[in-house]
């Protein structure tokens, strides 16, 4: 059993707003995060499979496989775009880091079954200082 | 002479849309760039200033005071905010990362001046991938 | 269950000296880590909580507090001091990055749990190239 | 128990081509990766060693030692190296990341059991978007 | 007028051996650099050019433009090539970083002239410890 | 004319402290930095010479002389020593980045020009965020 991850960048606007709550109650919870105009960040998704090594090829997988996936599935989704409003698979979604990792993990999970491997975790940095890392359970 | 240079950072959203064009003419030349939803970034700012040591203190420029002036000056601005909708001083402006660096350079320049030493060159990173640097003229 | 980072930095002075053994020996076993005039680095201090994601919020921890809570009880304490010297918490502590590791655990774990959250590991890193993690037993 | 991480680097040229495969397979699976006249990586190498602290120097393992033998037995053999022709113990293994880690692993365990500590994990990036971990079974 | 750096990549082997010299002097001068078998390096290429801001678009040029030049031009070229042997304008010429700079730098003056703006300099690195600039005279 | 940089490192403690002040002057100017115990950090050292290429070797200079030229008269002497105790070249100097760029500069120019060629800046980054820059006059 081995680990492979790959790094794929987005980047894209949101909020962190919870419309049940008053303006003020944001404001207090989530600080600037709240901002109705949005702000944005640079995001790093780094993809987790592991499997064992296909002895014809040296691969769990072929990263070009994976990489092709990872942007087909996700990046093109969210990349240049508002995290809030244009993505379909994040209606509803309290878009913090953790909720975008947990969601893009989901929605990963079978397709890289589909690819022969299996998705170990989903690491997703908002910052350099600021990131989660979800296993799927 | 001798250059410091001291390093911030602000996360913004934004787009590019030249609201004389029309979306398809927008789409063209901005490609992801023109999602009128937004998009955002991780901007790292690098600000140089340029002067003789004061023997005193072995500074140019004490980086308490400059650092405290980027902030109160840009980044509490610029920071979780819509470069577009939020920022006084952008209003009108395409928020082209060149624009952003020359409208950064113009607001300090003349405050580093008051702090006794020179800005040099502003540089912005919008992703690692693509910066841009000015020095004044 | 899902896992946030949160990095901070300190800079602080220290050694690698153990008082019971010779200068010689120290140097045999320290090397230039012994220097009796120290030495100093940048570290880079990574606090990983994990626990599950409050629906209202989308956070497991709000990093605002969690932040506030590094610095308050440890980068306050560490930053620009003496690691031998200055930390009443270290005191009789080898100041290796093992040990630094553990008490920085052995600190935070009880604090964190006030926020709501379970503390799961350090990671502590002197160099880019020199890192320990430590997950509480 | 606490995880020490030791990064060291080495530069090498290599190719990814299977030779019971027709030229035409070897290109269709591995690509630009197949180029017959080599391709080449820094490849940057994270060695992770588990133990306890010794309560004299507060170490797991003295770095110093750690570092020596990673570069005694790996980077020196492997740095400024073709993979695929130049090392012994890689004779006949397709030099994928997943490959090179696996035998670097093997290589070491025995070699940081007589320092007196255990191998953990051997991480190693092709590039910063393709890393691979290994941790013995 | 404004300076802007496009980052891109490129991975490849190269040696550094001079045809006319004996085995011997060619390992005295160049060392591990000189193995016969090839090593080989992530090479990262920094483009800057200068020019004044387009009020229509807020750019110097339109990155997308640079960078699908850059990747034309340079990049698909030799990126998983070996720089010796496979690379058509390299031929004859020792591939120290100097000299491929030097090389890319005439290569994409031309071409960035026909993009409506002025290369100002290349940066090349063929590790993070080794880097150099060129700005064509 | 083309433009080398070698990136060195080394890990030293300091204070800022200027003696014929009183501790409550020093506090006020230096904040942290003035701690009379000391603090440290892990200083990145950029030494950058041009001069034309060796169309025999494609070198400006030969980056193994270079390197270790700057550990020899710098690393070896400043690496894991205390800047203002240690270091017979600093004595009596304020140990700002700024002041240590200069020295440093200084120390290897003539050095370098032994080597054939010409040291063009030092750059010595104190943080990620604290840089300074001197080309020697």
């Amino acid at each position: 059993m081995i680990y492979v991850t790959r790094r794929e960048h987005f980047n894209a606007a949101h909020k962190l707003y919870n419309e049940s709550w008053s303006p003020e109650k944001n404001e207090t919870v989530f600080g600037k995060c709240a901002n109705p105009n949005w702000h944005g960040h640079n995001y790093e998704l780094f993809v987790t499979v592991k499997g064992s090594v296909n002895p014809q090829t040296g691969f769990v997988v072929n990263l070009k496989d994976l990489s092709a996936l990872i942007r087909t599935e996700i990046c093109d989704k969210l990349d240049h775009k508002n995290l809030n409003l244009d993505v379909d698979f994040m209606q509803g979604v309290m878009t913090s880091t953790e909720n975008v990792a947990i969601v893009i993990f989901n929605k990963l999970a079978p397709k890289i079954k589909e690819l022969g491997t299996n998705l170990h975790a989903i690491k997703l940095c908002e910052t350099e200082n600021n990131c989660v890392e979800y296993f799927g359970e």
